[in-house]
């Protein structure tokens, strides 16, 4: 394996699913839903199949899938952008992420984090070699520690990577908070790369995108995807907007990772992201009777909870039942209890910031969530 | 843009597919079909969407494909390997390009490539920081320079990446060729990059796989893809196929590039896989129907014709038009002709050596390459 990658391990989300596999353990571990998305968007991409739209893409995007994507970027953050030279297709967010900093970042660049941190962005930063500083978002509220990232700004620091609502916390960033974070980045001249995957769900308050924070859209690259908002998750439909000097390097990048995104997938975002607001409200009422069931169950089951704005995660602490890590907490609960949850400590640039906690789910149907709360409150 | 990509231009494929689109020519230039997949293969895909493949698969591939790329390689090469640890499924293979290199090269090493390349090869060797050698195969034959190879291989060399058949010049490699590389590679313990894409399009000899090749299985990574032999190019289903050791690295890098491919393509791919040999038969007849047609069309129109025995592509001379370099004379191809053919120049690291060259493919029905044959015939 090449030096870039030596520190990482097996993904924590392979690993977990795998052995929730072996053990038959319920899975509320990786974030994928364990009911189907809407047929509109399967039959979009059935007709799309069936009228032979199965060559190479256009490599940035299907013109149809940029177009709705500007448009909904449009309705969601008020901002125009050219589909054509501002909005890329990829193969996911995690692609996204990867041509982003592969393709904007040069060795020796400082890049910031905020840990808990989805794990593909300290290895593509690694892959670009970079130096990757992190800032710690603590418990109970996962706040930003302001006075902290504003020290570790240097001259050297290239962009702030950000994830809105953010997994595995919860947390949604405040509009304090992002126009703080914009001050920095606009004073020292420091790109912003936001993952906005979960922003359809945002329960307890709006989700701003940094990208419509005054003076931000120049110098922001906005990542999202389909796959959590229409529970399509293995389709693996992406994308990134960026104004065009951006959108070049990111492009240039995707172009040798994938070159294009599955076509008639790619038609059928077109049809998915042009749902009308029903569809996004029934999510979230969804989504909310689900979270409901987790949270009373994690809570009865004598976790410490802490509160989740956003995405379908909820982090909890485990110290209550007196193990020495997150790690040897999850194993237990597979093999005694039955149940997956993710170990975060592979988030932090410090495993030991993370040992006390544990995510769980709640992307899975209500009986598979009361089976597992069940299971919790009774075996743990 | 980062360094890395600085020296690299939108992909020549992506550019001349936009020229052809604007001039409403007949485009013989990216190698996509315009007809469609056969219907067993889409069906497949269309079950699957509704049979609820649709979340995340296993990272490195849905069971179903893992063993049916095994089961291909095993007819094909006669090689046993086993689907969970030494096939990885990649987002097209350009993806198992790029994993390859990023997840096996360090900056510093030393990697042979042979002349004219596909583009994405020298691309992603710049994103890992490698040295970069091109060994130039010249028309009319494109043979290897055994004793220049030989030469080249020096202390540094971490690896040679080999494509046969070979694009763009319908070159296939022959087995005194492969067993010529194959000592150089066991011989200063270099690994073996192959690109197998084309290899159900051998019209004149029989494909060999490198790692068919004795003791090379260990040092080699054998990358395929669904696109061409199944006339799918859009659905970007691709493999790497090597010994535990490389696919650690590999599998890492593809992790973070795009973590996965679309599920329900995956589950159709398998099934295509299985196809029966009547299928790649009919397939091949086919092709050599289509390229008798434009061989003969080449050649009444002037061009000198090198042999192309594999790929569906063809490699000719320009130089009786007296243009300058192919640049030029794609443009006026496109604008004066109305045909799209692809200018190799931007394949070399020396784009001189490019300069005489044009690559039309055939991978068309066959009433559009009469008519690009009747434009060039009669306007050329
Ligand atoms: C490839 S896992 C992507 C993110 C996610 O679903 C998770 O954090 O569980
Ligand atoms: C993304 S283009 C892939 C290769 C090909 O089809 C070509 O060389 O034309």
């Amino acid at each position: 394996v090449a030096k870039r990658l030596e520190k990482f391990k097996t993904t924590i989300f392979t690993q977990m699913s795998m052995l929730a596999i072996k053990h038959g353990a319920i899975n509320l571990g990786q974030g994928f839903p364990n009911f189907d998305g809407p047929d509109f968007v399967k039959e979009a991409a059935i007709e799309a199949i069936n009228a032979g739209k199965n060559q190479y893409a256009r490599g940035f995007g299907v013109p149809e899938l940029n177009s709705a994507i500007a448009e909904r970027f449009l309705k969601d953050s008020g901002l125009h952008v050219d589909p054509d030279k501002e909005v890329t297709v990829t193969s996911g967010c995690t692609e996204a992420i990867a041509a982003t900093v592969l393709g904007l970042i040069n060795p020796g660049d400082e890049v910031i984090l905020f840990a808990p941190f989805y794990d593909s962005y300290e290895a593509t930063l690694s892959m670009a070699g970079a130096n990757v500083k992190a800032i710690t978002l603590c418990a109970p509220d996962f706040a930003v520690p302001l006075e902290e990232l504003k020290a570790a700004v240097s001259n050297n620091t290239k962009a702030i990577m950000i994830n809105t609502p953010h997994n595995p916390t919860g947390k949604m960033f405040t509009r304090e908070e992002l126009e703080f974070i914009a001050t920095l980045c606009k004073k020292n001249d420091v790109l912003l790369f936001s993952d906005e995957v979960y922003d359809k769900l945002a329960f307890e308050a709006d989700h701003i995108s940094m990208a419509s924070i005054p003076g931000m859209y120049e110098r922001t690259v906005t990542m999202n995807s389909l796959g959590k908002t229409f529970s399509l998750t293995g389709w693996k439909i992406g994308w990134a907007i960026a104004p065009p000097h951006l959108t070049w390097g990111l492009r240039q990048a995707h172009s040798f990772l994938t070159f294009a995104t599955c076509t008639p997938m790619q038609a059928a975002a077109a049809a998915a992201l042009r749902a009308p607001d029903s569809y996004y409200e029934e999510l979230k009422r969804d989504y909310s009777a689900k979270k409901a069931i987790l949270l009373e169950g994690l809570e009865a089951a004598g976790f410490i909870v802490y509160p989740s704005s956003g995405t379908y995660f909820i982090m909890v602490d485990h110290t209550p039942f007196g193990f020495n890590n997150d790690i040897e907490f999850c194993e237990y609960l597979i093999r005694e209890v039955g149940v997956v949850g993710i170990p975060p400590s592979v988030f932090y640039l410090n495993p030991e910031d993370g040992k006390n906690l544990v995510r769980f789910t709640f992307c899975k149907d209500e009986d598979t969530l009361r089976g597992a709360v069940e299971r919790m409150k009774t075996k743990l």
